[in-house]
């Protein structure tokens, strides 16, 4: 197959280069051999690669900045992101084309970061920051994990991947999904319509799930006041799964005890936002499920694998579906 | 058994009670039974219950404050805390008497509290809060676990926990300790006369030993400069344990990329000290070993434990070696 990869232009962390399609290839030799790879980074590149290209392997920020173009023999669209909400309304899109995401390369890096912000809310570090940053020495005390409740919503990658870790710790875990079908971390599972049953015996909330008609703005202000006294909210989804502001306000009242956020609107953060200096708030910025060392690598062998089912005409598992949005 | 117990008079978080006893009693029924047990908080309070019992049970400040005084039955002391270098030197305990610390008990959340640390650093936590603090939105990618090299020093209950959380993220685990005996958790365990050889391959170190003369200043500045160019540094043992103004000076000038400090010379840290604005710091109060809820119930299940040995004529297992130190 012709394929072409096409790096963004900005970030040179997260190129792909021969050497590690190369070293893909070794890893899955039944399906890796005989193709005719190209490798880009300028727009110039690119438009070269699709001039024959069956095969695309990029990143959303080429696609937004280079697509549609003349791609005659297109056949599969494989992208680096897992989030695909920001390339919506999805008519860019050739007809015929396959759209994949990178859904599954985040388990690793995202379950920890999962893990860790959970410990952190247990350890109170959040506030312990807080008190840092004004010079003062307080005495907080955390808790350990086991028997806590957890409450994840979103069963995908992430939250899959969150809850496993959760289990691990001795949590008691109720994940929220559309299809409450049962999970092997997770000692309840209940769809989304449960969400205000479970809110109020949740100590810890991770949002792990993607932006959607479905759950834009589900975290509203009253459900997010409907968590206990003391609750920790994490959120490695989206930003506007929850009401941001809401949110600022239950950290600066004392109501919740501490957020940790990898996921805003809008990001960047803009100067002199509130969310800076909110109370008991941890920011990461929107890096908390990549891992450089091993992000490429992992999305190559996530490409291969759909390559396999291509040629042998099975469902493609990274196979985007438009219309319920992952 | 005539068994005093003496609650501080300045933390309520960690007092004990009538209904606490009876709990851990019923826990240990073969050695709970037939004891008269009083209950102190004031300074009469505790002259009066040493004029009888046979075994105290406070923590190290109360030693501080009200003893040595009478107590002519006396033959053991158990303490709530685990480090005791800040009652040396022990020209205060009666002949006799046998004293006890209370390792064991911080396990669990010293353990969380460690791992924490060091997804904390792998994810550059420490590096986003510092951006955080001057609003600033910078993209940091971290990394996973798997396959990263940690050296804990110290693998008792701390460092044990520790290397257990550690190995199960598939960390490769090096101890560092006295007797370099095997260690399930670690890959290999050697000597502190080792330590220069194992530093600079040291992406992570977590100090979680006790302050002894054979430790204290452990990590010089050069030992601290011998660790790997973006080196992260937990310390959850005692402040003295490091040089603490090279490390800062290592975080000012970036060789570290962060460090997670429970611990500290002097503690409270004084207003205005460099510690408070050292980038890629973290700063918890001394507080990361413990957890109010479990901490005095499994205090009193170690006690118990250690009076069966008592009672037995068996070594007891948290008799505190004074020339060792711990």
């Amino acid at each position: 197959m012709r394929i072409h990869l096409q790096n963004p232009d900005n970030d040179p962390l997260f190129d792909f280069s021969y050497a590690m399609w190369d070293a893909a290839a070794a890893r899955a030799p039944d399906i890796s051999q005989g193709h005719d790879v190209s490798l880009g980074v300028t727009p110039a590149d690119f438009l070269a690669g699709m001039r024959d290209a069956e095969a695309l392997v990029c990143d959303a920020s080429v696609i937004r900045a280079l697509f549609p173009c003349p791609a005659p023999r297109l056949k599969l669209i494989f992208l680096t992101n897992a989030g695909l909400d920001w390339l919506a309304p999805f008519d860019w899109l050739p007809a015929g084309v396959i759209l994949m995401n990178n859904r599954g390369t985040h388990a690793a890096k995202s379950g920890e970061f999962a893990i860790m912000s959970i410990l952190m809310l247990a350890n109170r570090i959040p506030a312990m920051i807080t008190n840092q940053r004004f010079g003062q020495w307080r005495k907080l005390w955390g808790s350990v994990l086991h028997g806590r409740n957890l409450t994840v919503v979103g069963l995908g990658t992430l939250g899959g991947a969150t809850a496993e870790h959760a289990a691990l710790f001795g949590m008691r875990v109720t994940g929220i999904r559309a299809n409450p079908a049962p999970h092997p971390s997770c000692e309840t599972v209940v769809g989304l319509d449960a969400l205000d049953d479970v809110l109020p015996h949740s100590e810890f909330l991770v949002l792990a799930c993607p932006l959607t008609d479905a759950t834009r703005g589900l975290m509203t202000r009253k459900r997010l006041e409907s968590l206990p006294s003391g609750a920790g909210v994490v959120n490695i989804g989206r930003g506007r799964l929850l009401d941001q502001d809401a949110l600022c306000d239950l950290l600066d009242n004392g109501h919740l005890s501490g957020a940790v956020l990898d996921v805003f609107t809008p990001e960047p953060i803009p100067p002199g936002h509130r969310l800076w200096t909110t109370p008991n708030l941890i920011i990461s910025p929107h890096t908390s499920a990549d891992d450089p060392a091993t992000y490429n690598p992992r999305s190559l062998d996530i490409f291969l694998s759909n390559l396999r089912a291509f040629r042998d005409g099975d469902p493609l598992p990274n196979r985007f579906d438009i219309a319920r949005g992952y």
